[in-house]
Parts: structure tokens; C-alpha cells; sequence
């Protein structure tokens, strides 16, 4: 597939098969080292072939595999079809919940970053209906335990310092707008804070994410995905990089969607994959 | 109280008491036009007494009625204790509810603007666990009818563009996230598009406020308060105005709250008092 693609776009490569790491050496220009996991279909760019979501969760199971054994020190994802490798006969829901399951039954958090902010996300990808009842203080505490002990391991912060977001507007004005500020995640973070972690909040998320409120913050915790992903994507979309943590391995994504229609126009954006790239080769010097 | 305050901060200033328009020249320097409401009892900076709640609302009910006659031009409002208003025997759930009961019951909707962005919001301080089922195509239609008529009426705008924002994650993901999208919203931007609005929605909210995505848009409608107003915030926080949609007035506020602890300090920021004000001077120039 990589040499068809190549053939297609008159580059000229060379492509050397993996055997190990040993035997890799430094990357030269035109020459790509690959480890190739067998396709059952050839691949029309922009037309998912629901039979090679095999080839696709072999590539998943190899990386991840290689990750845990210390082969590889990282992994980068791009976006994949749910739908596609459903259709395949495969139950997935995601890459994290996929990655997680195999690296033991870890417990993922989702945390998407560009240069300047970090946020990770309690809940995800729930109906908003359903985000208040998820909240509960064991879950709160378990996100901020993990964000806070991965930011130490993956980041090299000695000392994180995070800022909690509520979840109702005003951080519930002390009840007047809902109790589950109060309820379950001021109980989370009066546990943690007596464990000595450093954590501010539940603030307001309105106004959590100035210039002010931030100072000093290694990242801030937002109970659901429209509460911080917006202020993040809305300062440069194409350089945020989605990390999963609580994972023991470092795998990096990029932030968007398989954007079929572009697929072999030459118009994709390739900036998020390449802050993904950079982000992982960085991240494995501290891990 | 003001000549009480000028003196303290030992600032010479001549009090001239307002009768009428007509008789109010333009503004000079060390000269001060009141329309003067008595207090019941003198006011000790940053200690609220509710006996004084009276003052309080008697000066709003004039500058509503003032506005209402077309004797002002506008209203700007600072931020008030609720509570304390409360305790001086007077129920009072916020300025806007306050403004819009003495305007016939108009319909009011909470915008909030800087130079660059404009959100207006459907539901606002409700706890988040009933915006979902407080959303009906009925109020996303009236909201967004609203806002289209005040961005030609109030900001001298011909054609608005509005981008509507959907509830859930990634709009609800066909359904996949929630369905409140496709119930609740969908069906009034159907209804408005048929009548010749320019609306776009329900988009993504973690991808609305991108550049590419604001791009010719007048306003984005948020179905709650944390979906957009972080994103607002994030941008500069003291340069942002609230102004309400739906009253036949022209009220612009601050979008801060008391900071009793500021008062008398003299480190009380000013500058969205001072962006208010001028944006109702400006404002006022269409309506």
C-alpha cells in the first residue's frame, strides 16, 4: 500500500523491512523502515474495506504489544472508522478503550494538549444528559490520581499543579445551581488534598481559563468533553495533540477525524499527526 | 455617597443634578450629571446592607423607564449582590429577569461579546443536568429568531450569520451521543432556514470556535452557559460585555460579580464597566 501510494505521488522510496530495533538504523531520506502487518484487500483511498479491519487491529495489537514489551517507546495513531471495523466483525468503540483493554484493563484518561494548555477529561464521549449522574467522587478523584501521577511519569513535573473545573455554571454557586459540585467533586478534591496533591477548585469553568487562573497550572481537569475542548481547539486546532494516560504506555493521537472526503486529494492536514509524532519522541526521553 | 467617595479619593468634582435631557449639555471635566435616588442609610464600601435594596431597584425601574420612553438611550448595569436585594425583602433572581418583567415580560436572551466574538446563549444559570431536557425546538427557534431580529435591529447587521452549536459531544454523533441534536434542535434551524435565515448548525461545539469555523459568522448560539462563555473568557476577560437580547431597551452590563473584597481598595479593575459603556454608546447609534 505505502508503495502504490508512493508510485501514485512520483516519490521515490525505498522500504526496508523491521526485524528489530537493533537492526533499524538512523532514518535516511528515501528509504522508510516498516513493519508490515498483511493486508487482506488492496486500499482505495476514501472507500473503507470493512474485510481490513483485521489488517487494522493487528496493527493496533503489534504496536501496543511492542510498547508494552519495551520494544517501541511509543505509538501515534491516526483516525480510524468506528463504524468500519464494526461492520468488520469487531466490536470497538476507540482506540483508547481498544488500547486500554489489551494493556491489562488499564483505566484511560483522555487528556488533549497543545503548547500552552493541557486538559483532561473526566467523562468523554457521553450524551450531556448523562454527565452529571456519571459524576461521582471515586470516579473525580480516580481522573485527578491519574492525570497527576502520569504528568510526574510521562512529563517529567515533579510537582503538578491542576486546576478542577465544576460542572454546573458558577461551580454551582454553592448549591443554588446544582448540587454536584459540592457533592461529588469537592469530596474528591478535599481526599486529594490531604494527600498533599496540589489541586485548585471546583472553579467556575467560565472564567478558569484566563490568562490568570492559569498561571502556574500544569493542567486543568474538565468534567465533560464541551466544557474544555472548545477553549483548546479554538486557540489552533491543527497543533493539539490527544494523549492517553493511565495507559503504561505512551501512545499519541491526533485530534480529528478520518476525513474520508479528503482522502488522495493531497488537501489533508498533516499537522496534527506531525504534533502527535514530535509530541511521542519527546515524551519518551522521561518515560 | 459619590461627593463621600470623590472626597476620599481627593478628587474635586461639582455634582449637577439631572432635570432633562435638553438640559444636560455635553460632559466636561470635574463636572458630574446625576439623576439622584436617595439612599436609605449611607453606604460603607464592601459591606452590603439591604436596606438599601430599595435604592437599588428604584434607580433600575428609572433607567427601565427611562429607556422605555426613549428619555435615555440606553442602560448599563454593575454587578449586584442577589442575596442581599433578597434580604431587603425584595425577590430578585438577576438584573435581566428584573429588566424584561418591567418591559411587558419581554423574552430576554444573555449575549456576551468582545471585539471579535459574539455568544448568545439559550439556557443560562440552570445546573447542567436539565439542559438537556429544558431544550425544545420552541426555545432553540425563539432564541435564535431573537438574536437574528436584535443583530439588525440593536447592531445595525442586514443579514446575520448565525452558527448554532449542538448540545452533545460532536452534535450527538447522528444520534450515536444523544438525541437531543436531532430532537430538540435540528428541527428549529430546519424551521428557521425555511423562512430564510442564515443559520449553520448544529455543529460540534469542541470545533465551532475555530478561526475557519467563525469564519462570516455574526454569532454563535450556545445551549448552555459552559459550552461557549469559557471559550469568550479565555480571550480577554475584562474587555467582554453582556448585553440583553429581546428587550425593547438597550442594556449592556459588565460580566463580572461584586468582588466586595475590591471595594474601597482602589484595585477594582474597571475596564468591562468602561467596555460596557462605550459599547452602549456605540450601540445606541442604530437603535
Amino acid at each position: 500500500m505505502l508503495l502504490r501510494r508512493a508510485d501514485e505521488l512520483s516519490i521515490k522510496i525505498h522500504l526496508k523491512e523491521y526485524s528489530s530495533v537493533e537492526e533499524t538504523g538512523p532514518h535516511s531520506p528515501g528509504q522508510l523502515t516498516v513493519l508490515p502487518i498483511k493486508l487482506e484487500n488492496s486500499v482505495v483511498p476514501g472507500t473503507p474495506d470493512s474485510t481490513n479491519a483485521k489488517y487494522l487491529l493487528e496493527t493496533l495489537d503489534r504496536a501496543v504489544d511492542g510498547c508494552l514489551a519495551r520494544e517501541f517507546s511509543a505509538m501515534v495513531t491516526g483516525p480510524v472508522s468506528k463504524a468500519v471495523i464494526n461492520q468488520g466483525g469487531f466490536k470497538f468503540s476507540g482506540h483508547t478503550e481498544y488500547i486500554a483493554e489489551r494493556c491489562d484493563h488499564a483505566f484511560p484518561v483522555m487528556m488533549l494538549m497543545n503548547k500552552v494548555l493541557r486538559i483532561a477529561l473526566v467523562t468523554t464521549h457521553i450524551p450531556l444528559s448523562k454527565v452529571s449522574s456519571t459524576l461521582n467522587p471515586g470516579l473525580v478523584e480516580k481522573v485527578i490520581l491519574t492525570v497527576h501521577h502520569e504528568l510526574i511519569k510521562k512529563f517529567g513535573i515533579n510537582t503538578p499543579h491542576l486546576l478542577v473545573c465544576g460542572v454546573n455554571p458558577h461551580a454551582g454557586e454553592q448549591g443554588f445551581l446544582g448540587r454536584e459540585d459540592k457533592e461529588s467533586i469537592q469530596p474528591a478534591v478535599n481526599n486529594l488534598l490531604s494527600q498533599g496533591l496540589h489541586i485548585f477548585g471546583p472553579v467556575a469553568a467560565d472564567t478558569a481559563f484566563t490568562p490568570a487562573s492559569l498561571k502556574g497550572m500544569d493542567a486543568v481537569i474538565c468534567m465533560y468533553h464541551d466544557q474544555g475542548l472548545p477553549v483548546l481547539k479554538s486557540q489552533g486546532f491543527g497543533e493539539i495533540v490527544n494523549i492517553t494516560l493511565g495507559v503504561p504506555i505512551l501512545r499519541t493521537s491526533v485530534d480529528h477525524g478520518t476525513a474520508l472526503a479528503l482522502a488522495g486529494t493531497g488537501k489533508a492536514d498533516d499537522s496534527s499527526l506531525l504534533a502527535a509524532i514530535k509530541c511521542a519522541d519527546e515524551l519518551s526521553e522521561h518515560y
